[in-house]
């Protein structure tokens, strides 16, 4: 029988990876800790003490109104402890601090993801649009009462008939300049507003997007602020809705259904920062492409997914220490044989399932807080061009569909590989699973997202080779300088895909090095846009309905194609958080890690590589065999890793997290030595029939 | 710009594809639903129309107590309506009918899954150990109380320290020979029994495993009847336990622990069937070896696994049928416009995400009849060798495994496929996952399963090639028949492994031949054993330690091996499937079906076929090419297929099954249509703008 596998140790060309070498590593867990909080690390440490206190915590098994009601109350009890004003105007009492605001307000997940998005939604969706879209009028009118919840409001985008595809909203504020007020109107049953935060019970107001309607003329999406409850939480005269129940998660916000017949809304009540109609009715606008303007608009709106990025980083950080914690302590086999077993962490599957998700969760996290200081850049005004805006919403969009995808899988192994006791509520994995499941569609559907990556380096691909000739491209990529690290968003540098295929094989010698990884990585993402825009090219020799269906066919690899760009920029992020760190035992277990994080990668993605010959067979076989080695390396180091994300017991509050599993075990462990040496542990059968053959055999 | 993939339609070499041949198919739904209800149609239809009764449905928001509760009534209910006899022995009213029995009960998982775990304890633990384990006398005494429920009963084998490895519990139960009584005890805390369904309420006795001791001598697990409460619902004396609260799902089962001090019963309770206590306390067994006698004694619960595989394929399907059924009608862009726009169906992506999932979904349907089969041939002692025992175990560990972990994956792309929509708890994805998410690890850990599975492949290997050197492997390969169908759980044809490894690469001209398939999946399954075999054959020189880490190090591959064999057989069960259908046109329909399964797989795990020299990357790349194709052809019948499943409104109840989403877009293109035609529709800015520009540029 041939054996075509290499697996062996001895195949694995890994000087980093050296038995002696790797004996006596520490990781400085205090540098590490103060690496992993990011660029706020006082406003986290600040929400994280919050959400460690017991008052914010979710109370599992209320029913949905006690659970609402809770919710609300915490809300409350963050305007209380001053947590919510950080990213509003300064004239207002806020701090302007938009990078710290989400910062903190993302580790609020830890307590109640409900909380967390309630929060988000009252003053991330609800009162941003006022802050953004509205002018100083609104701010001084609105703001104070948004920001004490004194109004607590809804943000009304989607509509049941339209999610992802908010130009196509079908309800309608027409001007009427006889009364100087826009006529609020939903025409039909899918023009519902659904699925709304605040809206079933406590909202008094809401942020409404509508077509804005004057002069016979459609002016595109606008965002309207609409009173819908009185005092006594009755919807005002023309305002409908209906409570959407319950949900798979998040509970503790009432979502729910607005519909609105002829409610008749002040003209001054339009927020009109990027469109305004005078007295008249006549529309002025600072930006003239309506397109444009239409996503200038939407684009203040990116805070969403910024914030639901680093959630879902925070949850997946939170069940690996759980699960990870509970492995090192947990033994299955032969608890009664006076052999002390492995722990299950020293199982190859189990080590498989968790530590790949560990070196994910570590390269989201550093790549999440170089999203949050683009964010912060854009918003604080500081780099604010148009190009920052794109990028920002481009990375935003990677970087959100992977972490809210990778939260749900890791809460999901976290749950099974701490078997029955992870299906219990009390260890926190699955109530969080259904809380996070919905950040995978909502603030933009992670396919939908993913496209819309996709669309942006196929543009980005055009625009470098537009109408250019074979010698032209060659000439360009030979131009451009290899290896330089890019942290922007759109197409990295294009010389490899241009250059000779081989090159890469042959460059690799030793995959454990950084360019390596880097250039395998980036060549992938690279010759997939490329792959495409070639065969889209014909689209502009089509019919329109041909170029969709062309452009249909190709769907599934522009979507792996932007997966692929999100996956190099956490990489990127990750390599350069590396660079920055001191201890030297620390930056060689983060090395491990990373690098079995870019193995992963490559590994998942071999048959491209093998395809296109890039990899040989034996290089991909011994991808497979680093990784093995890495996570016997990483292994011990595994407790570290995880505690490192500095999350308390208050945060944690899983009983099998606690040390009770050890407790068990050595007191399982107590009874049976005690039995031994008493000398009356029954023996066991096979022992009895021995002895007794062995009896009769001497008879 | 190079583009190396072959993607387009005209490299693809596919006679069975033919864009002619494609039109007016149509599927006889009528004789695939009859196909699809398997071997036990009458007894599956039956279950049906139960499960389709209000009564039995689950009712979302209720609270832990009306959970457990109705479901309770409903266990009631199922008596009254006599479903729970028929795997019972004739002479105590049952009909002793094992394979229908499963068959039905699976079917509960629509109505609500606590009900169908429920009842799964009642009957088909606690009930089926007595049955099983127990004698006669045990039978006439305890089964008309447990089959009426006036014996609510928990099935006591779990320890918190030990899940998967039954044979270390350590609840003892030892014989005093003075008063012929056993004493139960739990020596300690990790001794304690948990996760046990009815111990938190209902649960008035318990088949309880423990280590039988007597004269100082440890027999091993065995299984004793025991009183846990008095008629009152209180703890009898030394009986004592806690409730486990509130889980992930399953809710309306009361899920408890029990442990026990110094709890006496009568000598005649130990379920003796495979071991006895004399009065004087000497142990006698029909089983000699202890190992093979408690293998005996676990083996008879294997009904659990294969129940678990039929839920999690009704509840894959359920979920395909809604999602299917919105996919289908749901318009996201431009209802606005005159054109009438795609479906979300009609996305190349949309059909990457659950066609393959309807295909796996096929396979796994057809491979539980199969196990369904051997089950009942086994438990009907019509076919019940020691082979057909050990094939059965097999077959249910691969089948269960896979299928329970594709219904939570299916659960979730289906409620991803359908947005907001899909996370209302109304339209059943949330609420089915959660409550399935468990049958991934009861019942058998699926790690842990695949592992015994893949053990059994090596053990099926060893024992082929015991000795044997390489001519001989290579005699014993060329004499092995070539292609024949062998449904047996264990190692199959082993011809190609050792033939020319590049003969299957060259056999394979045409991909969607049903022989080219079955050689690339099975000569996978049979060179990663035959290469962990050959790695592990190292371990007999070993010391034990340096064996085990061996074996650890080759744990993840061994797993990986057993799920490719798991595969192979779900391929074999679709393609016999196949074989008997008999209408032309369903036929072609389920080839493109079991094919699109078959490359799925291939694709998958392309890089090991590319690394071992299996296929070239021109092949693989058509393989995806072939999988795009069969994606737009299955899309036309993708209705019918899920409507073949058989299951009415009354099963699906999802709001987005029912039609009411067509129905939205109807009236919201009837608006537009009318607006449009009385001339009141507002144009557009663009519009507005471009006839305003030409208007000035004729001036």
């Amino acid at each position: 029988m041939v054996d075509t596998t290499i697996r062996t140790a001895d195949a694995v060309d890994d000087g980093i990876l050296d038995d002696h070498a790797a004996e006596g590593i520490r990781i400085d867990t205090e540098e590490l800790s103060e690496k992993l909080l990011g660029s706020w690390p006082e406003q986290r440490r600040a929400a994280r003490r919050l959400s460690a206190r017991p008052e914010f915590h979710r109370i599992e098994g209320q029913n949905l109104a006690e659970h609402r009601e809770r919710v609300f109350g915490q809300l409350k009890l963050l305007v209380e402890n001053g947590q919510v004003h950080r990213a509003f105007p300064k004239h207002l009492g806020g701090m302007d601090d938009h990078g710290g605001n989400i910062a903190g307000f993302e580790e609020l997940v830890t307590a109640d993801p409900s909380l967390q998005i309630k929060a988000g939604v009252q003053w991330g969706l609800f009162g941003s649009a006022v802050v953004h879209l509205g002018t100083k009028e609104h701010h001084d009118k609105w703001l104070p009462g948004i920001m004490s919840l004194d109004i607590p409001g809804a943000f009304a985008m989607t509509e049941i008939g339209h999610g992802s595809d908010v130009a196509s909203i079908a309800t309608t504020a027409t001007y009427d300049a006889d009364t100087e007020e826009f006529v609020i109107h939903t025409p039909f049953r899918a023009a519902w507003k659904d699925y709304l935060g605040n809206a079933a019970v406590h909202g008094k107001a809401a942020t409404l997007f509508a077509q804005l309607i004057t002069n016979g003329v459609n002016h595109g999406v606008h965002c309207f602020y609409v009173p819908i409850r009185d005092e006594d939480g009755n919807f005002l005269p023309g305002v409908g809705g209906e409570d959407d129940g319950i949900k798979g998660g998040l509970n503790g916000i009432d979502n729910g259904r607005l519909h609105f017949t002829d409610v008749r809304i002040p003209r001054t009540n339009l927020l009109n920062r990027y469109g305004d109609v005078a007295a008249d009715g006549t529309y002025s606008s600072p930006i003239a492409s309506p397109g444009r303007r239409f996503f200038t608009m939407l684009g203040t709106l990116v805070q969403g997914r910024v914030s639901l990025d680093g959630a879902a980083v925070a949850a997946s950080a939170l069940a690996l220490q759980i699960a990870i914690t509970y492995g090192s302590q947990r033994r299955q086999f032969n608890a009664a044989s006076d052999v002390q077993e492995e722990v299950i962490l020293d199982y190859q599957r189990h080590q498989r399932r968790l530590l790949p998700k560990l070196a994910t969760t570590y390269a989201q996290n550093f790549a999440h807080d170089q999203l949050l200081v683009k964010f912060d850049g854009v918003f604080s005004g500081k780099r604010d061009t148009d190009d920052d805006r794109q990028d920002l919403e481009t990375l935003a969009a990677a970087l959100k569909s992977l972490s809210t995808w990778h939260a749900l899988d890791t809460l999901q192994e976290a749950r099974e590989a701490c078997g029955g006791a992870g299906f219990m509520v009390g260890n926190r994995f699955t109530s969080l699973r259904a809380d996070l499941d919905v950040y995978v569609t909502f603030e933009g559907d992670n396919n939908v997202l993913l496209q819309l990556v996709g669309k942006r380096l196929l543009g980005d691909y055009g625009k470098r080779f537009k109408g250019a000739d074979a010698t032209t491209l060659a000439k360009f990529a030979a131009e451009q300088a290899r290896g330089k690290v890019v942290h922007g968003t759109g197409l990295r540098s294009l010389a490899q895909t241009v250059a000779d295929f081989g090159s890469t094989a042959r460059s690799v010698g030793r995959l454990q090095d950084e360019d390596a990884q880097r250039e395998l990585l980036t060549d992938r993402v690279e010759s997939m846009v490329g792959a495409i825009a070639g065969r889209l090219r014909a689209a502009s020799k089509l019919s329109k309905a041909e170029a969709a269906a062309l452009f249909n066919a190709n769907q599934n690899e522009l979507i792996e194609a932007a997966r692929a760009h999100a996956e190099l920029l956490q990489w990127e992020a990750f390599t350069e958080a590396l660079a920055s760190i001191t201890d030297p035992g620390t930056k060689k277990v983060l090395t491990w890690l990373r690098d079995l994080f870019g193995f992963e990668l490559i590994e998942k993605h071999a048959a491209w590589y093998l395809i296109n010959g890039r990899m040989s067979g034996q290089r991909v076989q011994s991808v497979t065999a680093y990784i093995d080695r890495l996570l016997t390396r990483l292994r011990p180091h595994a407790v570290d890793l995880v505690e490192a994300f500095g999350y308390t017991p208050d945060h944690l509050r899983a009983p099998i997290a606690t040390g009770i599993e050890a407790e068990r075990q050595d007191e399982a462990a107590a009874y049976f030595a005690s039995l031994r040496a008493s000398g009356d542990m029954p023996i066991d059968e096979k022992t009895a029939k021995s002895s007794f053959d062995a009896l009769n055999h001497k008879k």
